[in-house]
């Protein structure tokens, strides 16, 4: 049988992944500790309970669900009301309006990513993507083919994209730049400024740029959330997104992959094609969900937006003041969005730990606190924190963390 | 720029959809034609008042969404509990016991058949599929770069899978032999020495098997539904199936994809991990869809699987009835499952009619009435009728289509 189940080694998807570290270290919990576990390795609020989603999102699914006028197949594109509705939503922060038929929906942004690299590849195709990052880029490039560049975001500058380094790590063949913005896993928000440099700098290289949105709107610092489909008429821009994380229903499965393009590249009726045709083959989400999306979109409160906004800032503030407590520890700059934050561990302070993996697993063994090992998302010796807790379980798994530092420290 | 974007030319998806010509087939219509439009054309239920889901399996869901337990993240290999459910849903018809680990869930059955092709595609792999058969498995094989090879349906033999030519096409590269029972669009269903000898063939190849069985259970002729997996301990048997067709709802887009091979092949370590970490790039089904499926499985009433298939019985009866009096159209087999069936257009007797393609486009201009022609599905000068539709409107669409064969017949 000539087949990758005989040697399935054909994309060889190796490497650490961040549903399989944090499997291990749910493994290594010890079954003494009476203490509850608190999980900070995963941006999922929805398991706590400063994070529900609003009635009105609930109640408009049920409503279609109940409809029973969409238990039927959709256009493989998606509905066209969500497609009108999400190009609306989507042109309230652009300097110019996209259509319905920019819009494609996807079965969450994960799908969109997958979308998005399989559409632009091509043979000996690269894609520079972002360190520290978000490690299912990699797994997909590698099942596409693409080969995978890392350029460095900045601790020092506020986790800026290192554009000498894009600079030099693009050719010919690089098929996108990925800008993570709201940033995951720093908790960086581009400023309007950089994102144009970025912008600029890609047309340069002749590449376009892949802007994974998914924590979009999600900025509770000094810097507002700038869409990079604002300098689209200088690159075009391809925007992921989903309800996942603003409406805190990541399960849902509702994202969009958009052609952010005033330039009408991604207009010519070849390309069109192209990627209608890549849509036939995808699941794409449930229609009566996709039905749901004007009432979604129309009726949430922005007082429901600022509540999450809040409790993000409120979350973060109390992890950032109860770090400064904690010497081996260090945060380059307070988070200003996202879910997650990036965090140093100055291992010349401790005695008897060895490396960012060995930190996680000593802590939720002795601890019972999970965070994630920084090797997972690209940069040994530093961990992710995900603040998108109750700020109670916030405080009680730093105070847990402030004791394994202690006691690990040397004398 | 080197992307696709610019040259869309790296995986040619070229050739007829059958979404695509149906589309085409709906701008044809004569605006002036006062009757109501009837589409035999595409597979989806839904649109006829004779099928609904059961009212138990939509409060399933509507109770998983509102508990509130289900909007986060599940596995990307599925949910517990749905996989389990669904591994005791497919065993009572298998000579041994599926687990939980053998169940993936997809976003329906598309996803379920690109997982399939894509985890076992290497450089040169080729698969063979059925002709006619469903023609987004060559879209999927292109873009995941596998070659295809058809094998021929036999019409005189209740369109058998001719096994000589099967044996004639394979060779070292070939990953897998399709198989889709029952099937679409023949409307016929194999009988358990047919599916025997096809393992068997399989086995001699040194190839496996992928079961495309979304019709599952919709047999309503002589033949009993008998899955493939029976066989399972002959040649390592695919699953793919989902929801859509028994329960009546395509739109929710919950499918899996199921290894049902007892030899143990798929539980290498390696290859479940090669599995595992495709699935965590797909989207997969919206999580309390999911969440419903255990509740879904065991409390549809027997009743309702027993009246789709007597409606199915009723439809396609009066179709072939009101087939037997257009001479210029003939069926070679009463169908016996799935929901369409492949008719075959004698154009000597007609006097204007070139092709099966001009057939339906004058068809839908003159009476309103879509059926697809059968090059969408590998048959020139066939047509494929769905016949999952209300019996009175199937007999207002056949009653048109006599007269419009009436019209165009040689004197």
């Amino acid at each position: 049988m000539a087949s990758n189940v005989d040697s399935p080694a054909a994309a060889p998807p190796s490497g650490i992944t961040i549903k399989g570290i944090l499997s291990l270290l749910m493994e290594s919990i010890d079954p003494r500790d009476t203490r509850r576990l608190i999980s900070l390795g995963i941006g999922d609020p929805t398991v706590y309970s400063a994070f529900h989603t609003t009635p009105s999102t609930e109640d408009a699914v049920v409503h279609t669900l109940r409809s029973q006028n969409f238990n039927g197949y959709a256009p493989t594109v998606g509905l066209p009301q969500a497609r009108r509705s999400i190009a609306e939503y989507l042109s309230r922060d652009l300097p110019y309006k996209l259509t319905s038929d920019d819009v494609f929906l996807t079965s969450g942004c994960t799908q969109a990513i997958d979308a998005a690299l399989t559409i632009l590849s091509r043979p000996s195709a690269n894609v520079l993507l972002p360190r520290p990052g978000f490690p299912v880029y990699e797994l997909i490039a590698t099942f596409r083919r693409v080969e995978v560049r890392y350029y460095d975001l900045v601790p020092e500058k506020g986790w800026e994209v290192n554009l000498e380094n894009v600079e030099a790590l693009a050719d010919e063949n690089t098929i996108a730049v990925v800008v993570i913005n709201p940033g995951n896993p720093c908790g960086n928000v581009h400023s309007y400024q950089h994102l144009m440099e970025i912008a600029e700098t890609a047309r340069r290289l002749k590449t376009l740029v892949i802007a994974d949105e998914v924590y979009a709107h999600l900025a509770f610092g000094d810097t507002p959330f700038v869409p990079m489909g604002t300098f689209a008429s200088i690159v075009p821009v391809l925007t992921l997104g989903s309800l996942s994380k603003r409406w805190i229903v990541p399960g849902w499965r509702l994202g969009w992959f958009v052609t952010t393009d005033p330039s009408g590249k991604f207009r010519n009726p070849k390309v069109t094609e192209y990627i209608k045709k890549y849509f036939d083959l995808l699941g794409g989400p449930a229609t009566f969900i996709q039905a749901a999306v004007p009432q979604i979109i129309e009726e949430t409160d922005e007082a429901f937006f600022e509540k999450t906004l809040d409790t993000l800032r409120l979350s973060s503030d109390i992890c950032c003041a109860m770090l400064r407590e904690i010497p081996c520890l260090s945060c380059p700059q307070k988070p200003k969005g996202s879910m997650a934050m990036m965090v140093k561990v100055n291992l010349s302070m401790l005695e008897d730990i060895s490396d960012d993996i060995d930190f996680c697993f000593k802590l939720v063994k002795e601890e019972s606190v999970i965070i994630l090992p920084g090797i997972a998302v690209g940069l040994k010796d530093w961990v992710r924190i995900t603040f998108a807790a109750d700020p109670t379980s916030i405080s009680e798994a730093l105070g847990r963390v402030k004791s394994f530092c202690q006691r690990h420290s040397k004398r």
